[in-house]
């Protein structure tokens, strides 16, 4: 008979494999050497899961994933550290990494299981039963993989592309040092948190000795209906003027790296993340139409301060009776527009995170003492340059943003997404074998 | 015309709401005195939401929901220290969180929202468009409200449950003091982790001057099927021996508070939670046959050791042919069982909960640094009464189980969660009336 976990190995998803007849065979006495011969039959249910979690998103391909596909509702990002000695362990890390989100993404365990209880499984088992969840794996290189501390570790500093700048300091930047930066980045979304949670867990098991993580953090987003934008935190639509996904053009322009560097970044994307902490507990003290001076937008039908719809045109050049801007000068939405940053675009992926609460004295009267929320905007975005993406949007934000007396920037990092991987190719290969 | 927000005050769900044609009625010129009228007609969508959001938990009835109710999906925990000087002012914000809980299970904004943008909106409306997501609210009482530093602040002292004791100290407690106790608690649970975190933000609004945030953790389940039982963190199905909720003489038994206690506690429960770091850096370098051993059960079926199946009674009188017990002697599903704890039994909700990574310095050879993962079990268990509930079984595993060796209790805390709650009335109504 059939070994229920070399079916498992052979293609069948996590869920499916549990509701087949295998593992009911596998139960009866005439299990040969399966190790698992004992275990139970599966019982069929028919309840239909409660999320569409059955759907995949391709791994291969000419770009990662992640980066256009439709928002899955969690994530769980990790930055890592080096710490192998030489090249060819790292390759050796991006090799197993490759492979084994490769098969997550498929809803498989990270490695084929084997049969035998006294090693450690290669797989820690949390996510056996659950369906794929369109998990997506995007792989980034922090600056510290071409040079730290001066230090040409791997003798890839040649291959740093310019863009990959080390970030300046914002204004208002309250960066932890312990939630900043990062020599690799894996971002897992998926449509369940365990999923996402998974699959770095396998990764971070597969880079002993090579990586391992700086700082990690799980963010989520609410239920909303496909297309629909969901509301943050702040109880506002976030992400309505994204460059839309299906202008393969548009996204060549935007997002995608082309021929101005190395041709290991040729198909990737930079990706800038931060960990916003909003004060909500301020926030929620404003009145609604302060709020939405702020923001530039109405609360709850998303609409540009003076239109009707979510998908309306802005009118920045739209006055009052008494002259003034309808959308305030110092709004966010006027400051994050193309329109006022020469065009400039990137794609938000915006979760929220939910870090419970902390003891805070506040910095101005009354002097009051609280519990802060520790919760915000887990925000993510991608782009072809982020010299003329991110910081020279947040540059000027940074500075004159109505919403920055409610948000503080304590962690986050850049990375150069690489190119998409073919079938049979590991992440980043170009950079390691052409270099 | 009608006011937009005015229909959502009468009763229609925050998704039909935005759905229905009121708003794009709303959005026409034939707007009056609404100060919405400028709102944005929704856009109709065909795509069925991603989860069966739409039904809701009664909120009002004998017992509080969020006790029996299946698990949801996520969950949101606070704890709140009471800051009001005086009783009335405890009741005050106890009628408004009623109102606001009822409201919220409906899928409602917490209060009526006004018209007036010009103050705070009495919601934070970062739920708008969001279904109900089976909500529920639990409330409960800790120590402080009885007594507090010798005091009997309230009056209610003599009120106080011989059951609601000081839960002692176990072997191995790492109790972080912010996270741990509180003079009230509330649990929101919902299917959706941005309803849950609403829910108790709007109620945290509403309790000021009279109660502040101690702590408060978020949690999650996976996504499971109705009837299957969902594997936690460690790769283990976690909550197969739960006792039955559709067994009411059980529960009578077991769950609900009688006649033993006050007045005020008849059919409610007490609530132990606790915040419980797994070691899953470690628990993944230990092999599948120990880890069975250390559980008691197989890890893939969830059978028992020496059974098949998940739902198999455990046999612990099965030896091996050495005369070992199958069931090891110090496994956590022994010690737990009602079959070695005098027929105690709980009623475990059982969550997990991730907030990142931190670094550690190990405490044993080879005294390696690295990250451990701050994420694991956020246990919720309740029962008729913790001294011979979860004390009786926890005294003995806290000093016996093998699990011990991977998990670190950081923070929880007791709760008399008081009997549910009449339309009309509010929550511990009978507790400060007849006190």
């Amino acid at each position: 008979m059939t070994c229920p976990w070399r079916a498992l190995k052979e293609g069948l998803t996590r869920r499916r494999f549990l509701s087949s007849g295998l593992m009911a065979a596998a139960g009866t006495s005439l299990g040969g050497p399966c190790a698992f011969a004992a275990l139970a039959p599966a019982q069929e249910k028919d309840v239909p899961s409660s999320i569409q979690g059955d759907a995949t998103e391709l791994f291969w391909g000419e770009h990662q994933g992640g980066i256009l596909t439709p928002l899955q509702r969690n994530t769980y990002f990790a930055a890592f550290d080096l710490v192998a000695v030489e090249r060819k362990d790292i390759v050796k890390m991006l090799q197993a990494w490759t492979a084994a989100a490769a098969n997550m993404a498929k809803g498989l365990p990270a490695s084929p299981l084997g049969d035998d209880g006294s090693v450690p499984a290669p797989d820690s088992g949390d996510a056996v039963g659950l369906p794929p969840s369109r998990l997506t794996l995007t792989f980034g290189f922090g600056a510290g993989l071409f040079i730290k501390e001066g230090q040409d570790r791997y003798g890839l500093a040649a291959q740093r592309p310019a863009a990959l700048v080390d970030l300046p300091r914002f204004t208002g930047d309250q960066l932890i040092e312990a939630r900043t930066g990062g020599d690799l980045s894996v971002q897992a979304c998926a449509d369940d948190p365990q999923v996402a949670f998974h699959a770095i867990r396998q990764l971070s098991r597969l880079a002993y000795g090579a990586a391992q993580i700086r700082w990690a953090q799980a963010g989520f987003t609410p239920d909303f209906k496909a297309g629909e934008t969901p509301r943050n935190l702040m109880g506002f639509k976030d992400g309505t003027h994204n460059p839309s996904v299906n202008d393969s053009s548009l996204m060549n322009k935007l997002i995608w790296a082309g021929d101005e560097g190395p041709a290991w970044m040729r198909g990737g994307s930079y990706l800038v993340t931060r960990r916003i902490r909003i004060a909500l507990e301020h926030w929620d003290r404003m009145n609604l139409a302060f709020q939405e001076q702020t923001v530039g937008r109405r609360k709850y039908s998303g609409a540009p301060l003076g239109g009707k719809d979510e998908f309306d045109k802005a009118d920045y050049d739209a006055t009052d009776k008494d002259g003034n801007p309808v959308i305030p000068e110092n709004s966010h939405v006027r400051l994050a527009s193309a329109a006022h940053n020469d065009g400039a675009q990137i794609l938000r992926r915006p979760y929220s995170y939910n870090d419970g609460a902390n003891f805070t004295a506040e910095r101005w009267p009354p002097w009051r003492q609280e519990m802060e929320y520790d919760a915000g905007l887990f925000f993510f975005c991608y782009q072809r340059d982020p010299r003329t993406g991110f910081i020279k949007i947040f540059d000027k934000m940074s500075k004159f943003d109505m919403m920055n007396q409610f948000v503080t920037h304590t962690g986050g990092g850049l990375f150069a997404c690489p190119g998409g991987i073919m079938e049979g190719d590991y992440i980043g290969q170009q950079l390691f074998e052409k270099a």
